[in-house]
């Protein structure tokens, strides 16, 4: 049973803040395992990598099979059916439109001191994308990370997916030729991203590092971070729908389920303005939750971290939810643009009763990897951005170096510098004798 | 001295590897130490803060004294010349004017399948700025921090700022009020973070930390990074000048020591395409370092760390660039833009031979918070997209989701999420039926 709140109960701002609090993950404490392996590809390269696979993936690899070879790919992607690829090539199309809209533009102007300013983007050089392998493998997490890549003008982009006794996911492969990559590694874990951060004789060492991964790859993610860039540290995903009384509970339990499939430790919440619908659709979970599949994933998820909450308004509920700044948000209510523009905090929102949360995993366009574990109050999805960075431009003019170096002179003698402060006044001395 | 590289030289390779690759801080490690600060911290709040602050920085506090009052702040900025208030305020209204042109637009246009795609910028709530004491507390990081996040449109912004037996600079209090900051605590080290991330009685917890910081500082926001957002992990300053012999060498030795005197760790390096002009500048820097304040930092970090480098020419000088990809970069040369096209990796790059880096630091418009340690491969100087996050929107209407809906419904049958497919397919369902 998920838990069932009403924020006019006395004991609600307690029980919710304990729904905020919960821990959903029990993140083992890796971090000396994942130190060691790090130090141990750094010392040995390849040939760490190769025994720790071994070790970890029960997978008998040289160094001139780490990688995948152009014959390995072309006939795993001939055994992806023509409907799967046609559904991938649609999904790549319509990320890729997304995402080419977000190219910033370079700036530069000239201020009223004659000074030229601006700023110029340009592509990381070269980014590694880990891609979970096992259960959690999806060619729509390749699409999702190589095509910002891309579009961004990244040079180089290497995937690193486990391949836990040689299996591998055709469509994994075949999204990554749609997206255009073609250096594909069996490894994973910590000691694949060891091996893009830094090298080995056989990997070349990347810029950037993006993508999931499970314990191991997130603490090794957040020790090489600075050495490279990396996205974020993604904990389980969640959902929030906020629901009126006039929606199918069918399509909300759904929805909400959807989301507790993929992990047990996922978290699903639904608010509504009306309590016999928030019962509806958790009968309507219950119903739907027989049929699947992962009927066990998705049950323990829905019991352990579950919750049907009923608010007065749709005001309050928009409260809540930034309170909660939820990863997916879902705005199933008779005016969804005024309620999402209540909602500050939220990775992607989606609007009406038309647009299920799994629209936006595939084919809808925006990205899917987003700030987990209320991280949207101060983080955003992946995005060209990502693997963009920015340089400031400037250029003073004799007159602009005029009208405001007496000013940097002067801050510069307060903070003690004198270096600074003289290399702006042998500039003006020149210009002033 | 430093050290003199020719580009032609049979060893250039070897002795250009190796001073990309040297060690520059010596980085204690502090990081068992940051942990038991921030669990103290979170365990007992005030009481902690308030002890680590009296062993740390010599100051006894109580709770209501954490924070500076309207009163201290007002008694501090009464002190400051009148000619050191206008330059701040010279420096503020210029670096606000650069970071309001940053602001990102918001989109959202309708597809030909009539979905509605888009994205929305908010800012974060509540931002916790660092700002170190001593010899290191600069009002003009004040000012670099504080003004984008204003300008982004943060809520709350919280200053800690550490005060070693009591000691603050004036202008910092002043730097606060002209970014319109009020709340200021006198604190600092891992303590200070620790409180920012998770709060205390006191202390409110903030969305984002951003500003630079000693060993302890970088370990404790390494360690609360995905609790809250942070900026990045600072290392000791860089610059490059790429210098042709047309420049007085004197300007050109001051720009290089307007970074080492920064700290005995910072890097300042001269690439010319001519070996002569390199010499020159080498003496023009010893006469110069005799007379700085700062002569034994400025000397030790351009014994250790300076070099000059010869190359055959300016293209040669690009390539190596993008190698260093320095903090700062200065060209000095006939044609800055056309150098500039070709420096890809670069923090900011200041153009021709009237635009010293130290201006900046200070007044230019630009941040001075900028990637250090060869991070500006992959990212980018403080910025008002620090204070900001990205929400992705969608609504598909009933057409939109027949025309991709069963790509979806495809996609998620592939990766065995049921519920994903079903989502879908109970609306189209509907709409079929």
């Amino acid at each position: 049973m998920p838990v069932f709140l009403d924020s006019a109960a006395p004991d609600f701002e307690t029980a919710f803040a304990s729904l905020l609090g919960a821990k959903r993950e029990d993140a083992p404490d890796v971090d000396d395992t994942v130190a060691a392996i790090i130090a141990d590809v750094r010392a040995r390269g390849d040939a760490a990598v190769i025994e720790l696979t071994a070790r970890f993936d029960g997978l008998d690899l040289t160094a001139d099979r780490l990688a995948f070879s152009a014959g390995d790919i072309a006939r795993a992607v001939d055994d992806v059916s023509d409907e799967d690829r046609a559904a991938l090539e649609l999904a790549a199309a319509r990320i890729r439109a997304y995402h080419k809209r977000q190219m910033p533009a370079d700036e530069s102007w000239t201020d009223d001191t004659g000074a030229m300013l601006g700023w110029r983007w340009t592509p990381v050089s070269a980014a590694g994308l880990y891609v979970p392998g096992g259960l959690a493998s999806y060619p729509s997490s390749v699409l999702m990370n190589a095509i910002p890549a891309k579009v961004a003008g990244v040079g180089r982009l290497a995937i690193a997916v486990p391949t836990p006794r040689g299996e591998v996911n055709p469509l994994v492969l075949l999204a990554a030729r749609l997206a255009g990559v073609d250096e594909i590694y069996r490894i994973g874990g910590a000691q694949a991203i060891a091996a893009l951060a830094y090298g080995t004789a056989t990997i070349a060492p990347v810029d950037k590092i993006t993508g999931p991964g499970n314990a191991y790859v997130a603490a090794a993610k957040r020790r090489v971070f600075g050495k490279v860039g990396i996205d974020m540290i993604a904990g389980p995903s969640e959902i929030l729908v906020i629901a009126d009384a006039d929606n199918d509970p069918d399509w909300i339990a759904l929805d909400l389920l959807s989301q507790a499939e993929h992990d047990e430790s996922a978290q699903s919440i639904l608010i509504s303005d009306d309590a016999g619908f928030g019962r509806a659709v958790a009968r309507a979970v219950d119903a739907r939750l027989e049929t699947l599949d992962r009927a066990a994933i998705a049950g323990a998820s829905w019991r352990d971290f579950g919750a049907i909450v009923t608010v007065r308004d749709l005001d309050e509920a928009a409260r809540l939810s930034n309170r909660i700044a939820p990863e997916h948000l879902e705005l199933c209510v008779a005016d969804p643009e005024t309620l999402a523009g209540k909602c500050t905090h939220a990775g992607a929102i989606f609007l009406g009763q038309w647009t299920p949360e799994a629209i936006g995993d595939y084919v809808g366009g925006p990205n899917h990897v987003l700030p987990t574990a209320r991280s949207a109050r101060f983080s955003s999805g992946l995005s060209v951005m990502d693997f963009l960075k920015r340089t400031t431009l400037a250029r003073m003019t004799p007159q602009a170096l005029r009208a405001i170096g007496p000013a940097a002179e002067r801050l510069a003698r307060s903070e003690s510098l004198m270096a600074h402060g003289q290399s702006v006044t042998a500039r003006l001395d020149k210009l002033n004798g």
